[in-house]
């Protein structure tokens, strides 16, 4: 045992690290996963799998050769003074998640479309009354961010026949997909956005960038989706807006904080519909599957994806 | 114009006619459409393009070669006495109304297995819970009616990732749905599935086959997706298996009597939501291009998809 690998493994609380542990548990050979103790001593590990950790974590194991992230979002990891410079972080790629994302928002995407809130309302008055059919081309989706989950998001969009156009900070070709690259390009892509879906990593630049400037410069009656983070979208602006009509409706599943305050506009807000952080929960076993693909890789010396630019904050 | 060909174009009502023979004009060569006059006379058509259409068309126009449904149900229309046994009929395929099928089904699916029902109770309460993951297994899909439409959804739901099986009277293949052929495979297929999605035609074998027996040997919890006709539902076994828990709800579009009228106990059900017959509506650009080249194919003499069988029924 003493010459094998040691990964730590840290979560917010402490059922979820030995949670995680068992999850992981005979997964590697001839290694030992430990569940990360507030009141413990230095393990001397070679690898920490993290969720929120206690930032004491990078204090005391000293020895890391990487650090592997429970979620694609890194923002709060990278937001750590602890966390050494040079350590290489790995986020998680996909594990369900993407699948789960597609359908949060083509739910999203169709309710608003198709109009199923309206004839909710109209079944409230017992009213049968039909609307016109949808015209797949006043329903242009945006999708800022296109990593591994806003690909895949744009392309079921594209799949069920709405014009969809994508932002993310580099051009790039994706079949059926307009792809709009760099800020430059941004009002371009509002411009021709009715569904504005947000998938963007939060990072210095994207902060707040859901904000009244930017969503002014959607088409009449647009919708927002945000899947992201709650501290992209200023929420003043959006009440703003869809207090005047500009925007027709939102469906947030994040918060600037979370779980969001039991006297939040948000919850009683007609126009908007709230959800608790679910639209794509981390899957165990997709997840070990990965993280374990990686080690492994890395052990050899092969090149590993999902590995984090400080720079770029993603 | 004499020796050009007539088409006469019935709908169930006069502007109803008068629009579609606008969207028809000039769409053929040599051809004149003429709206249907119940005070006119006959005006010797070749053709008939029809929507409930009144059935003394078929007793004044009698050389008609076939009769075109401007809907993909036939029911009605093959109920009508006075349709002479031998008109060949032909029934609109998809046109349009396969992807917005394809929309209707998906967004019922999620809202039931996504749980955005209980997400929606749970904001009215200011509530932050969030619920366990998603296990699509436990959410297998299954389409009674394999037509072009039927098919087009049984592949949608496919490529979300959630098991599906088809139900047709016939067996035949489709990659990634498991199809169930004949009366005698039926239980099996209920028996499977958990969301029940009916896309059947409207004939004497499929009358209320959406009874108690039949919904009985769904899976516990089961869904009702009906977008085919309301006679295909026996109303009050449905009320019966929501009242005692062996459904968990229903999406329904298609009823017994439309409009649903006012005193109807589905308006007000909890578990029922009800939409005024929209879940795909004939588009008319698609309508009128499928049925312009079947009419050009006819007159050349080549063969015609969307014959109607009058044995089957459909």
């Amino acid at each position: 045992m003493g010459a094998g690998t040691k990964i730590i493994v840290a979560t917010n609380s402490r059922p979820g690290s030995a949670k995680w542990c068992n999850a992981f548990e005979g997964s590697l050979p001839d290694t030992q996963f430990i569940p990360w103790d507030e009141a413990g001593e230095p393990v001397g590990a070679d690898y920490a799998i993290v969720w929120q950790p206690a930032p004491a974590l990078f204090v005391r194991e000293t020895r890391l050769q990487a650090v592997f992230n429970l979620g694609a979002g890194i923002d709060s990891l990278l937001g750590l003074p602890e966390l050494p410079g040079n350590l290489p972080i790995v986020r998680l790629e996909d594990a369900g998640m993407a699948e789960q994302m597609v359908e949060y928002v083509v739910y999203g995407l169709l309710r608003a479309a198709r109009e199923f809130g309206v004839y909710e309302a109209q079944q409230q008055a017992s009213e049968w009354s039909g609307l016109p059919p949808i015209d797949r081309l006043r329903w242009p989706v945006g999708v800022m961010g296109l990593g591994a989950i806003g690909e895949r998001v744009a392309r079921a969009v594209a799949q069920l026949g709405y014009p969809v156009a994508g932002w993310a900070r580099r051009s790039r070709e994706i079949d059926g997909v307009q792809v709009y690259g760099g800020a430059e390009r941004l009002p371009a892509f509002l411009a021709r956005t009715r569904v504005l879906v947000n998938l963007l990593p939060l990072t210095p630049e994207t902060e707040n960038i859901l904000n009244r400037e930017n969503l002014e410069q959607l088409l009449p009656r647009a919708y927002l989706i945000n899947v992201a983070r709650g501290r992209h979208l200023v929420e003043q602006d959006l009440l703003d807006l869809l207090a005047c009509g500009r925007l027709a409706g939102a469906l947030l599943d994040v918060f600037r904080s979370e779980p969001l305050p039991k006297n939040h506009p948000f919850w009683s807000h007609a126009s908007i519909t709230v959800t608790p952080h679910i639209a794509a929960i981390t899957l165990r076993e997709d997840t070990v599957h990965q993280i374990v693909n990686k080690i492994g890789n890395l052990k050899k010396g092969l090149p590993i994806s999902g590995r984090v630019s400080r720079e770029q904050g993603y």
